[in-house]
């Protein structure tokens, strides 16, 4: 096979009208073996929809290919995806399987082709009737209330939750409505219940996220981000600054940051350093050595960020007290 | 008809002992047409129950009203209110159909007389299976527990989600937990998981909502409110001074306001303006003009505030490189 | 009895294997009456299944124990729990009852043996389903989507939510995924969207906590904790000084604290006290008295936190207009 990126089997639900509205991929794969790659080989590239008959194709190659038996339902449709190349998004099963793959640890954030993601992710009411669209949803509301049943509206978003698709080995997620499918979530990662983390970003593990993890942004192993910690995106007033957290780093609860961060920082509870935050550099007998913008200590490791307490000023030294990822933190929150 | 305010037919959810514990308007109403104008005209004013017997009474102008076959359930009361003038809150039904007047967006916050709102809304268990009474909910948990079902409980308030009674068109929530029924979204607007938005409280749209609208704040269209930026509301510390926020404001990740703003401001991140905050004054040349409390800047336009981070002072400028609202950050988020 | 410590009858939920996912009791006992004293003396010490057989052997002291007819389920397990000391905790169903006896008030925060805890709490997805086991829960998904059936995932977690355990009177709680099984809620405490209480912390009540109560923090009746409002952790690098919040305090929105505070104390909205910030001391002629680092003024009462507008420093002073709780608050919020 000369060219192989991914594939997977879907289950996609239908609105009333026929509308796609999600597409749950149980195990997708980006490798193939010697069984299966015959039957890839030859299936078309795209995504297609898998009827009784076409369901023969995968024969005695189903199980590998993780396909279960035909069972058709009302509203539900069954699907493969198979892309030989990461290329722009075409369809809302293309949008579903490539969100899957950061959830299920296959491709890192910042890795793919994102290209026409929202234009092929529909605005999706998420009930506890499952996805219903949202033209949809008035009468679906008046049916059930009239009907003495209860409909229970989680979301109205392009974005289901991560967990009722993929629910990744060794993590904890205290609130499951803020973490988006998209998300990557490394081994050992607990997210509290300030915790968020958006589509094409994550905590690589082990960490502790009681902050919000913007979109593309991405937070090294054995960082801590506090309560109500903030990472600037790219969509929401970081520009073109990719922002990233080193490993080992510490954002104290309310504090954030506008600049991507090295190894061992640390920033104080309560202080946000933006882009253009001019930072007062000290050296180790904490007198001042100048004055630059914070975006010039992008990326820099071993700093430590304090807003002094008597002048005001945002103050950076060497974090020589780098804080240790404590592990009870981990094992006791 | 010499006066109209609005007409509703309601579902009401009763407790076990028969107290009304929430009343669903699938589509009220404000106006009247020829049609209809009959009808109403001869209904008595206030909340009624609507029996087998008198359901006849709508006749013909049933579909006009809204108003669907009738069909008693066990714990469902068919009710109609009708109010001529927007007083006094004088029943459970009638406090309902204000709030969804709200968020039906047929009124904007601020617009109505929610007196007697709070001793009209009973505090009630919000579950999987609909609304149950505090006083009934141990039962109801043990009595599930023991028949090995599961009842999950949202939440214990006077306020019930928006997005279980209404879900306007044009917005996406990202968490339907975070907005109160009563709450006004404008179309086109983005409520983040980190947002919130509570009754009588609104955003015009379009707008990009990732902070805390409290009661009685509004965010003009355009503006921004950035994570977890909070907008001081009069029951929790603003005093009597109600907070709104003009167009094409920015308000950044953990900064605050307890003053309103006027058009075009900007709050960077981080920093909280309260009234009494003493806020330099500066030129285009950065110097000072003077000092003044943020309370006397309220409402004006084209205002930047940000914490110096030499000196550690509050200033405002002006704000002559007004953000201009990201239209990609409502398409992309 | 010579020793009695607590009881409790309970209601366990099995995994597919067998394994305890978690114990609901909903009505543990910290006192023993003449009647009941007799059957619990004969009891062994610990958690014991309750079969058929042995349920006979409460008799007619059933009803004073709260012990329901004997209805075994697909997957729950009837048990007891009987402990005479507060000792470590051995199995997951004494962990699930001494977290019941701090949401039922019997205990208050701080004064529970908790060694083991962790240990014996698995980590279990919390689903519409009820309570499903880690390494279960992908066959779970995949079936109820290939059956067109919803499976919502709330949580993956050690600690449930409190509400689908214990709902303490007199309380509103407006997302009760915010609040763990374990956390202590007075009478007359609202929490708000914003609000979080984790398990072995709490608000004494009446309290109005609309931000966050880390493990082991307590909050004092009449004070409020604004909007995202941080208070440090011991889990979380607020080392081993346990903070708690006396009586009538405020603290603001944005606003936090690594030190505990005493009675009727203010920091004001956006303002973070950590144990090493230099405080300036300020008399009532507003002069400096001297500068302190925040750990000397822990515990406290009647002082006022502030930045300084201009200077940029911390300031404390005599909290003269000690915020009193503003009664409205509570009713209408």
């Amino acid at each position: 096979m000369d060219n192989f990126f991914a594939f997977g089997f879907g289950i996609s639900t239908l609105s009333e009208k026929g509308l796609e509205l999600d597409c749950y991929f149980p195990k997708p794969i980006t490798d193939v073996d010697s069984t299966t790659e015959g039957v890839l080989d030859e299936l078309p590239i795209g995504a297609h929809e898998i009827s009784a008959e076409t369901a023969k194709l995968f024969g005695r190659n189903a199980k590998s290919l993780h396909i279960p038996s035909f069972r058709p339902e009302s509203n539900k449709k069954f699907v493969y995806v198979k892309l030989t190349e990461d290329v722009e998004i075409r369809s809302t099963p293309e949008a579903y399987l490539k969100l899957h793959l950061m959830s299920h640890r296959l491709r890192v954030p910042n890795s793919l082709n994102l290209d026409g993601l929202f234009n092929h992710l529909p605005n999706v009411c998420w009930t506890s009737n499952g996805p219903i669209a949202t033209d949809e949803i008035g009468d679906a509301l008046e049916e059930s209330r009239i009907n003495g049943k209860h409909l229970e509206i989680f979301s109205v978003d392009k974005f289901p939750k991560m967990v009722n698709y993929v629910v990744p080995s060794g993590v904890r997620i205290a609130d499951s409505s803020r973490i988006r499918l998209g998300a990557y979530l490394g081994d050992g990662t607990t997210v509290m219940h300030e915790g968020f983390i958006n589509f094409n970003a994550g905590a690589m593990g082990p960490n502790m996220v009681e902050g919000r993890i913007s979109q593309g942004v991405t937070l090294g192993s054995g960082s801590d981000l506090g309560g109500s910690a903030s990472t600037m995106g790219t969509l929401s007033g970081g520009g073109n600054i990719v922002i990233s957290i080193g490993e080992n780093c510490l954002i104290g609860a309310n504090a954030g940051t506008g600049i991507p961060l090295g190894d061992r920082c640390t920033i104080e509870a309560g202080l946000y350093i933006t882009a253009n935050s001019p930072v007062t550099v000290l050296d180790k007998n904490r007198a001042t050595v100048k004055v630059v913008k914070a975006r010039n200590l992008a990326g820099k490791s071993d700093l430590l960020f304090i807003r002094d307490g008597q002048s005001g000023a945002i103050t950076c030294r060497t974090n020589q007290n780098a804080i240790e990822l404590n592990a009870e933190l981990h094992d006791l929150n």
